[in-house]
């Protein structure tokens, strides 16, 4: 058939790749009902192996779209990090540390494998999209073309992508396993294979392949290292290869190593370093550092030399004397220490990066599935709000200036972190060219705040509210807020950090009493919060702060379309919940009638005393003032954009916030 | 075709019954891996309204199974019960309690419609019976026929039952609705309405529907307060009808009344009562006193006068200054409150019933399902460990013993607030006629430790190993210990009752550090558990005695072939988990090695301070010495059975409990 025949489909968004950035990404578009597609060259999910640490802030996250839960449930729970180094030429615990700091978050870090984790975001997106988004497996596009002159104009209906979709048939979209179907392998997604997409385009054209056109608004890329995506906009990722490589196994070990339940650094004198992440199931992943195996002239290495068995072998060199084997392994791979991190992260607002296919390094941190989501969790919601015609464009630009500083920061700290790790201990403090310790130590102690995914701080720009250069953060991109934004005023919550996610603290429903973690009512549905800490509402002159604020809130014909539309109102008082009364002592937008279901019950708390689980103090623990409060302005990611009085003041902060946001 | 051809089978159990207590007994049996079937006469499982509360220990028990958390995300928690008596013709509120009673369980009390609970059930059966046990609906028995000779030999290949199975047209089975599909009521399941098996089978007959013949060793009737399995063995229940009506609406409510979203009981001053329960979707149940409709001369009242209509008109009054109306109604019904139990739960062994098939009273404490599912909690792990061989066919009595007082506390908790809440208040205190508000509250509060489902108290038998007449337990039933049953010594574990619940307390895995509530991993697997609460394990002294408990453990031929099988170990111990090491410190039989996957790092546990949640505390909790310790028998559904001391004398009692309760 002539190209003339293709079919042809047009679409929002186009996300290519199904890993855990892309999911997340279609996770966005189910919740906010989108016109995306999802595809991935591979014919199946992943079901062993890959990622499996889930930091905090990615917790957060799943519970924020409402399956943090089951992660919880399946998942192993990492409570302390044990290291094992030795100093005097044989293994002893040096040192016992939380996993996770204490009093961050709700949830410490977890570890399950990525197919459970893909499961939970299928099962969401299916739930979300009544089944009209799904992943389309064993299809890969092969071609993009980008109307230049069409790209600023983000008008309804007009498409400036235009892609040719391949369909594979299952064999070819099936890779080959290193040995056989009974132990799975992760060798053909590993940086020591080349890319096949290229091979599977031919292979499927030379097969007579069927095709299809799609023409999209946009298209993330989550395709991974290897980035189809990167390579058809011209984009590089800038970094160099090491000659560290590492292996991976997960096995149920038979070992009497003692701290095989805990996470461990095991520096040997002279065969290597060694990571045990325990998992659930019974199994324990262990990262081995493979010094026998060299990169080659081309400076990769040769992975026909790297098997299971070769890598176990590693691995009980450097844990003698203990002893270690195992009967099961789940899956095993290698990889090539290297960290690579992309100049652009999109492409006229247009195409856009995420994930490995902008920024690669090693896995030992835990942070490559953890950052990729989060990258597209970023981004999900932006092109939500714009494909809605809710949001300005211009909000796109932000994506680069707030995620490639996270990724430069992920670059480096895995940098330093590889090389500590992969070093020889140093023998003594003269010894110069070995591994001191106690740096060690510093680095993976400064890297669980980093890890927790709890330390981003995003700059100043249209969505963030704070004095600062918007340029700085994004290397050029002018993400610069409308001229009549109001900063925020910090000092009005000392822990709501404009640029950071919104904390949690206990709260109690006013209506029924029920304790939640605040944190847990900011559910990702696509919309800002407005967060009214309302004081103390019996205080007559607070009363009627709160009273003109909402009434300008109200009245405010810029807001008012959007209120409870597309910024949902929290409220949180300070005075006792039995002395006061939903229906007496709060303005009726805290809490609106709706002719068919009533009063909302679901809006309004208080900072008291539970009956069954203490007291959240959440004022003190916010920073906020008991009886003045304060209005904070969240985004759809809990990001915090605006902090301001509640007043006639703060309503005009939050008035030229959204102006510099919203299309009208 | 002739009554010869009719097809024929066997099968171990056979349910009759697909309420909460069929369910909970097909659970026990898809668990245990028991051959069983259930049937139900309906055609479909329930989608609305029915029974909606889950008191604490009913989420104990589903955590057991593992869906406590399915339940708890999707309900509403009650937190607070309000009370809005009227002394002066007028409402007020008068005083405010906690729902449930502060630190007796990790659960409080939710509300979530049957149909879901019925959901989190059926998932569990098909999960652990890979679907080979599941609901056979529109199939009810027509007659049952025992071979009396038979019943008293338990034996593998003896099927003393004969019950002969009717299968429905879906016609058939489907009740008919009083005012059409759109607004579901429940009349035909309440008290007012007669009894259709009856006319089903009537109406199979003439339509020459297909039956077959099933051949059962037990039968279980969870068939309801009409069951025909009850009729069949010829049982009666004892008890008589009040003159109160009730009707119940499960509505979105629309008012001002202001503690809508909390559990209030409003006695008016000549209106009658009304009780709210906040549930689930911004849904609220109102239990409303129907004081305009009176039984007629039958005894009972007609039904027909009883409408949506009436029951809000009798809620407007009741709760009148404040305002009540409604748009969305879910379902509703009416019922006629009396109280009734029988005198016998189980015919020689063989045929058994359980919830309202024994026990039937008002809905409004809460109690019908929880009660109903207890009832068969505590009869299926016995079924199934007689089915498996593994027990004495005697421990099957101790159902009667055990659940026949607990029915009569319901009923007389019933009984007494019933009329509480349905007289009329009085006036002042020479108002004789008049309830005492203070008497309510009282009974109110008193009612709540009743109705946690946490003050079971079972008596003596060989089941449970404490001083008392066994007799005085079970209304002249003989479920006398084994004449060398040696008495538990309570005074080593205060608060870990012989005859109670084991509570939960945290405590950590010594091999990882994760904070668990300790009940928690007393999963309903069918096994007992033997605790060892292994004291200072580095005192030399302790040491020696916990080394001497577990050799005479392994080397006791009683006890050796069920050790792990049939009886799971848990330990906790008291020293710091720092100071202690899994493989150094601990005998084998504690966390036995399997040479496919290693040291079990599941079962040994440590009182100590986590890093995330505190110190539970647990040896101060539970009442036990932390040098010394204890042990302490569970059965399979976490009741106390035998404590004992850490020693040669405690190994004694352990075998000789075991000795009367297992087969060989």
């Amino acid at each position: 058939m002539t190209v003339t025949d293709l079919q042809e489909s047009e679409c929002d968004v186009l996300i290519v790749g199904a890993g855990p950035a892309g999911l997340m990404m279609a996770t966005w578009m189910a919740r906010c009902g989108i016109n995306a597609r999802i595809v991935d060259k591979r014919s199946t999910k992943i079901f062993s192996g890959q990622a499996d640490g889930l930091q905090s802030r990615s917790l957060e996250i799943f519970d924020s779209f409402g399956f943090a839960d089951r992660a919880r449930k399946e998942a192993n729970h990492m409570l302390e990090a044990s290291q094992n180094p030795d100093e005097e030429g044989k293994l002893r615990r040096s040192d016992r540390v939380p996993d996770a700091i204490v009093g961050l978050s709700r949830f410490t870090q977890i570890v399950l494998h990525q197919g459970r984790i893909e499961r939970f975001f299928l099962d969401n997106i299916k739930k979300h999209s009544k089944d009209s988004l799904h992943v389309e497996r064993a299809v890969l596009p092969e071609s993009l073309s980008i109307d230049e002159d069409a790209c600023d104009n983000h008008s309804k209906d007009n498409y400036p992508l235009k892609v040719q979709l391949r369909h594979l048939t299952e064999e070819e979209a099936t890779p080959a396993q290193s040995n056989g179907p009974t132990v799975q392998d992760g060798l053909f997604r590993s940086n020591l294979a080349d890319d096949d997409t290229d091979d599977l385009i031919a292979q499927s054209r030379a097969n007579a392949g069927s095709t299809e056109i799609v023409r999209a608004k946009y298209m993330v890329g989550c395709d991974g290292a290897h980035s189809w995506t990167r390579r058809q906009i011209g984009f590089q990722l800038e970094g160099e290869p090491t000659d560290y490589i590492w292996g991976v196994l997960d096995i149920i070990p038979i070992t009497d190593f003692p701290d095989i339940r805990m996470r461990c650094a095991v520096h040997s004198a002279s065969s290597g370093s060694l990571m045990v992440i325990p998992r659930e199931n019974k199994l324990v992943r262990l990262y081995i550092q493979l010094t026998e195996i060299k990169p080659d002239a081309s400076g990769r290495a040769d992975r026909s030399k790297i098997t299971p068995d070769t890598i176990i072998k590693a691995a009980q060199k450097i844990l003698a004397p203990y002893k270690l084997t195992y009967e099961y392994c789940d899956w095993w791979t290698a990889y090539q220490i290297g960290q690579r991190v992309g100049k652009n992260f999109d492409y006229r607002s247009r195409v856009f990066l995420a994930g490995d296919a902008v920024h690669t390094h090693s896995p030992k941190a835990g942070q490559g599935m953890n950052v990729s989501m989060q990258d597209a969790f970023n981004l999900g919601w932006k092109l939500a709000l714009v494909v809605q015609g809710i949001a300005q464009s211009s909000i796109l630009k932000t994506y680069q200036s707030e995620r490639r500083r996270i990724a430069q920061d992920l670059i480096a700290f895995d940098h330093k972190f590889s090389r500590l790790f992969s070093g020889r201990p140093a023998k003594d403090v003269l010894d110069e060219s070995g591994v001191s310790m106690a740096e060690f130590k510093d680095a993976f102690v400064k890297g669980n705040m980093f890890a927790s995914g709890l330390s981003v701080d995003y700059g100043a720009s249209m969505l963030v509210a704070k004095p600062g250069d918007s340029a700085a953060q994004g290397d050029g991109t002018d993400v610069s807020s409308s001229s009549t934004q109001i900063p925020g005023k910090q000092e009005l919550a000392a822990n709501i950090k404009l640029g950071m996610r919104f904390p949690s603290f206990q709260v109690l429903n006013q209506s029924d009493a029920r304790p939640w973690p605040f944190q847990e009512r900011l559910k990702s549905d696509g919309r800002f919060r407005l967060i009214v800490f309302a004081g103390n509402v019996l205080s007559p002159t607070q009363s009627a702060r709160l009273t003109s604020f909402c009434d300008a809130l109200t009245s405010s014909a810029f807001l008012k379309p959007h209120v409870h539309t597309h910024i949902g109102l929290l409220t949180l008082h300070s005075v006792k919940r039995t002395e006061t009364e939903l229906l007496r002592d709060f303005p009726e937008v805290l809490h609106p009638f709706d002719p068919k279901t009533g009063w909302d019950y679901d809006s309004v708390f208080v900072d008291d005393e539970s009956y069954h689980q203490g007291h959240g103090e959440a004022y003190k623990n916010y920073g906020v003032d008991k009886e003045t409060g304060c209005v904070v302005v969240t985004r759809p990611d809990q990001y915090v954009g605006f902090v301001g009085e509640v007043d006639g003041e703060g309503i005009q902060g939050v008035e030229e916030y959204f102006k510099g946001v919203f299309l009208s």
